[in-house]
């Protein structure tokens, strides 16, 4: 419940989140002004978000009536109760989370080249230990599938993050929540205790 | 890259996905048309979504100007490789899911009872086993903080979900991931072939 400066500015740790996560969720606004949420696999390609989808359908629909995107990652870490904090109040209560916004246009991807390029991407991304034939434009295996599929891109115009992860606690609390989890050792603890160092590590919002 | 039926309409199905997330994704379209999304943790109590927030910041001020809303919750399973289906070809990798999106319109609870009451559900879902004091609207621990929280809720006027888990997969192609799930039994497999089993016995979309 308490308000504490949980923005990340540094780009680098905005970017490793983006490309660690296997999938997000594309934002879109439809004809008739209401939000749609579109949960995607994806890869992030040096500030370009990259994904496949069938052609048809609501997002396709609402995409090529508005392309104006926004597509969030989420990396949720563990639940820290307010008896960590406090013995007796509520409030504190959270879960630790790293959570990145980024806002762009999407395109589709005509270039069959470039189609094959993000569809590989995509793969190894899914699955880094290969186990099919290369994807490729031409040839009886993948062309009609190439050609039918759509190939999506959303530039990064704006990208913005924020880490919940005891970063702007106060050290005594940070401490204190830090022993909580060294002692509780559930699984994903272990986890978030690393992701709280490297919170602690960045520079803060605002400062250089 | 195959599509596949994958909507799911069974409405007791899509409320446990509500039920059992952690955590969810509000979309609301802020005044200059574009979509914002943000991540919270929530609990689904009788067709209402509810969360809490602090009273300031983007969402806030976006939700005050535009209420309609919409809000994910994705639950994430195993990736399924294409060697799973044909030795060659990779178009089959594919991720298992389960996507629940609701929509609605978006109101801030201002009663005090309800409030707590809700304040009282959140901290349930996210600390199950107690360790603090019950949250009440007067006295000294938490009137303060009762009242300047913001509460909101989500009254859903309409429930849509995709489930991703091969229930649409032919038979044959169907066992071969099963096979192959059990056979590799990574973390999370397990779980994954438990979805697999409960999707494939709901009624299919748009049959009775």
């Amino acid at each position: 419940m308490r308000r504490r400066d949980k923005e990340v500015t540094d780009r680098a740790a905005l970017e490793e989140v983006l490309v660690q996560a296997e999938w997000g969720t594309l934002g879109l606004v439809t004809p008739e002004g209401r939000p749609l949420m579109v949960p995607l696999n994806f890869v992030y390609d040096q500030g370009r978000l990259c994904f496949h989808s069938s052609p048809a359908g609501e997002k396709m629909a609402t995409l090529k009536a508005n392309g104006e995107a926004s597509f969030l990652v989420v990396d949720s870490y563990a639940v820290i109760p307010s008896y960590a904090f406090d013995p007796a109040q509520a409030c504190s209560a959270s879960q630790f989370y790293k959570s990145v916004l980024a806002y762009g246009r999407v395109t589709m991807v005509e270039d069959l080249e470039r189609k094959v390029e993000v569809l590989e991407r995509l793969m190894k991304r899914l699955q880094p230990e290969g186990g099919y034939q290369p994807i490729t434009a031409a040839g009886p295996m993948y062309q009609a599938g190439v050609k039918g599929i759509a190939v999506l891109e959303m530039t990064v115009d704006r990208l913005s993050g924020k880490f919940g992860l005891g970063q702007n606690l106060n050290p005594e609390t940070r401490t204190a929540v830090v022993r909580f989890l060294q002692l509780r050792g559930n699984p994903g603890d272990a986890r978030t205790l690393a992701a709280m160092a490297g919170a602690a590590a960045l520079p803060r919002a605002g400062s250089r």
